[in-house]
């Protein structure tokens, strides 16, 4: 196999299998090329990707050593991406009533899902994270594209439990929107202890299901790593009950009469300092 | 630039954008090349990826032509991935109460819910489908595979209206299993009149939800292109409301006395012509 065909083929498998560990000796004999020819291509591989700012491969030494793709997204195309969606959120059509926006159109695209994913990974590609966490339903598609970056499965919690989640552990908690009494499940197979979690929602105002996330998990006793919302927004009435947290956008002064709302960009941003 | 650093990042482009009309000037200007030499990456990519199984560049002629990539999964891919798949399902531990089986932990992997998503892509890639629908909760990582491959939008089906999705459409439906009468509600501005949609979900019995997600596709006037489950499983009490669907796994034979269950293939393997 030429070199030109050899690194088509090593892109698209790498760019398949983020953080997964390949050898040298694998790629070696995929391909029937010699170790230093791998080893060349892997740096043009390297260069390329970080040129194009989607990440970089990281070497492995030692004997089980090898190279692992590390996706990231570039504190430039950041910007740029969350410079247009927050033009799109501040469209007066999206109010609803009660303050709320309309986001299930953005929500629906897989390629715009797919950005968000990338830059929670990126925020959180230090963290060692085992799973990644989420409540139904709008955090799912972003849940599972953060897990696909980051190569870790996702667990789901649920309002109510089903049959097919098997047995379950629960837990009360109050939304901060409704203030109501809620209950939170999860199957009591899908995480073990001491695992590094990365909970993950589109929404956040006050906090309160965030929190009941955190809680579950301390049911589990599992470790809350990093905490990763779409949107946030001011609630008037409650006081935020979650800290330390990365948001993308900010919704802020949404005017129901007048028909404006204003989207920042959210703490993803400050103090930034992802290389790459 | 060199050759075989355009193709590393040619590849990523493509692999990055699935169904999207590149034209070759855009390669051209984007990597300072002259267009014979991007024709001759093209070539090589085309090759390898249909090497790899996992699809194949389309050319479009004419003044707007380009390539397109076009993500399959070959029918030898899709095999051994079933194949395994099954094994996976027959494991006895999975069973629950009323024969369900447990799955939530295999529709946590990302990588898995992909291939997944890659197989009905390819079932489905000569339908021109502009939305990929499902119902929330266990469908929602399944469609945006399939969406990611189709490069079209997703739009979640609930069995609640929220305050989020502004005014919606709602129609009553009758579900095989629980043969309760069940509400499910899609935003107003969610589908186009005209629009073909697939319908995509985990399971399938009765096919009461499967049908009742095609009545609501009625009221929008929109088509009903294709149906993906990926396990359907017999109902020894109704018959089977939907007849054209294609399922990747088939549960038969659950006894939870004995402790077993049978996993075979689905209806995706019969008649496969899958080019590729």
């Amino acid at each position: 196999m030429k070199r030109s065909e050899r690194l088509v083929a090593m892109t698209n498998y790498l760019v398949e299998s983020p953080w997964a560990l390949v050898s040298l000796p694998f790629f070696s004999r995929k391909f029937d090329a010699a170790k230093s020819s791998i080893s060349e291509d892997l740096a043009i591989i390297n260069n390329m990707f970080q040129e194009e700012g989607i990440g970089y491969l990281k070497s492995v030494a030692g004997a089980a050593g090898g190279v692992k793709y590390i996706p990231l997204y570039s504190v430039e195309n950041s910007e740029s991406f969350i410079g247009k969606l927050c033009e799109q959120l501040e469209d007066p059509n999206r109010l609803l009533p009660g303050g709320y926006l309309f986001m299930s159109d953005i929500l629906g695209e897989p390629k715009t899902v797919k950005t968000i994913g990338r830059m929670f990974a990126t925020a959180f590609s230090e963290l060692n994270i085992d799973v990644v966490m989420t409540v139904a339903t709008k955090g799912i598609p972003l849940a599972y594209a953060v897990a696909a970056c980051l190569n870790v499965p996702v667990v789901i919690v649920r309002r109510d439990p089903k049959i097919t989640e098997g047995s379950t552990v629960s837990i009360n908690y109050v939304s901060g929107s409704s203030r109501k009494i809620q209950t939170m499940v999860l199957p009591k197979r899908s995480l073990q202890e001491g695992s590094n979690v990365c909970i993950i929602d589109d929404f956040m105002k006050a906090g309160g299901t965030i929190n009941g996330m955190v809680n579950l998990l301390a049911e589990f006793n599992a470790n809350v790593s990093g905490i990763g919302v779409l949107s946030e927004a001011e609630d008037e009435e409650e006081e935020r009950v979650v800290e330390d947290y990365t948001s993308l956008v900010k919704i802020t002064n949404v005017d129901i009469i007048k028909k404006q709302i204003e989207v920042h960009k959210g703490t993803f941003f400050q103090g930034q300092t992802h290389s790459n």
